[in-house]
């Protein structure tokens, strides 16, 4: 264990993901991964040798979650600021899975062009959410790269992911709901169709905060929907549900009850 | 009341809105309204000596339920059918409501013809729900025709929509949650943007069944939510909102508690 420990830098710590004794490094003062990466790795479909690609992979826990909870083969996640990519190979390395996952530091709109188009079963992502103009940002705060449309748009990762796909592969990724009509309006602009929808709530009563959704490439419209999913019960703690995902040891669509 | 009397069919019955004293016949063999148009009507927010227009309005019952909780001067009905038609005039003669309600005989795409471009306030919809080609239907039946895509299409009615508004002129839309994508994609073809969708759920856990969408011409993209709202509780009884909202006098949106 020795050797690990000289992957980790000075202000970094390293987190178990509770997942087949996986780990991961941040650095609690940069960003650090939230309920949408979880969330988002469990309602994704991976089959056995799938090829997945993560946009905007941060510091890797899209990719390192996959990566324990299914038999992809390869997974590749792009990310665009050095230091975070940094990290997230470190985090590769880290856990010994560098045969599987490949963290690549680039802006996620030369994904196509770096792995060439329609090799991927399901791209997966965690996009920057906030659009352009929408607030003033530190243009280079990691933060701000990661959720605002600094460097790429919703439009961008919705176009990168149509090249990467196959035919009938999957788009995953996790938005806000405010952002509802771009997104559907984009993948239906590029043959990704909206298939899937899942709002998740903070509470029972409560507007939704954060939406899931699954697009398949060239696929006939019919979009149907999961239960809501809610994050706290009346008691102010996370719901079974909630927990059980956090704890999840298997993202098999089989269990998930879906249609 | 004799002479209203006059006015009801053999086989009719009719029922009361329970707004304002207001009637409606119908004819229990043939297409009778449901929530949805309850819902829509309630969703819909309609401001003094508006201007509105329903598209396909089926025995009338949106124009009654507008005039009845609003202010509006002037509510047009669109139906195609002859004999459905004929029975929502006789609803507003029945109610003494012909100055305010006109009920017009034709397909709903003639309606911008017939009114001229950019005369509504508010256009208000609960069209048929399900797509050309899905599933048999007898085409000259009641229910067909009030349910199925054969004489219009959901790209007409928005597309009708878009030219009947005013610029900041809204559409109130009741529609199925799987035909989300189709209603957002077309809105925003025709320049007209969601604003605020609603999702309808039979239990706090089940999937949504119905839509309730606001969108507004010539609008930014921005949508907003409001809470789900549930139409059966715990107990198999209507919540306390579907109460209120069957039995309410009001439709101003101050009551409503939107953001």
């Amino acid at each position: 264990m020795n050797n690990r420990e000289t992957l980790i830098k000075s202000e970094e710590r390293v987190d178990d993901l509770q997942v087949r004794d996986l780990k991961i490094i941040q650095n609690p003062k940069g960003f650090c991964f939230g309920i949408d990466a979880v969330l988002i790795s469990n309602f994704c479909e991976v089959k056995e040798n799938a090829t997945v690609v993560d946009l905007g992979t941060g510091t890797g826990i899209i990719p390192l979650l996959i990566a324990g909870k299914s038999a992809a083969s390869k997974i590749y996640g792009f990310e665009i600021q050095a230091e975070v990519a940094d990290m997230a190979k470190r985090s590769v390395a880290y856990n010994g899975l560098e045969q599987r996952i490949e963290i690549v530091q680039a802006n996620l709109c030369e994904a196509g062009s770096y792995l060439g188009a329609g090799i991927a079963d399901v791209v997966v992502s965690n996009p920057p959410y906030v659009s352009k103009g929408g607030g003033l940002v530190n243009p280079t705060s990691q933060k701000a790269i990661s959720r605002h449309e600094i460097h790429c748009t919703l439009e961008d990762v919705i176009q990168t992911s149509a090249r990467l796909l196959k035919p009938g592969g999957s788009l995953f990724m996790v938005h806000r709901p405010q952002r509802l009509v771009d997104l559907m309006w984009y993948c239906r602009t590029y043959n990704l169709e909206p298939k899937l929808l899942r709002f998740v709530h903070p509470s029972l009563s409560a507007k939704p905060n954060i939406i899931l959704v699954k697009c398949i490439k060239n696929s006939k419209p019919e979009l149907k929907y999961l239960e809501p999913l809610i994050v706290y019960g009346d008691d102010g703690q996370y719901t079974e549900e909630l927990k059980a995902i956090y704890a999840t040891k298997s993202i098999d669509p089989k269990d998930k009850g879906r249609e």
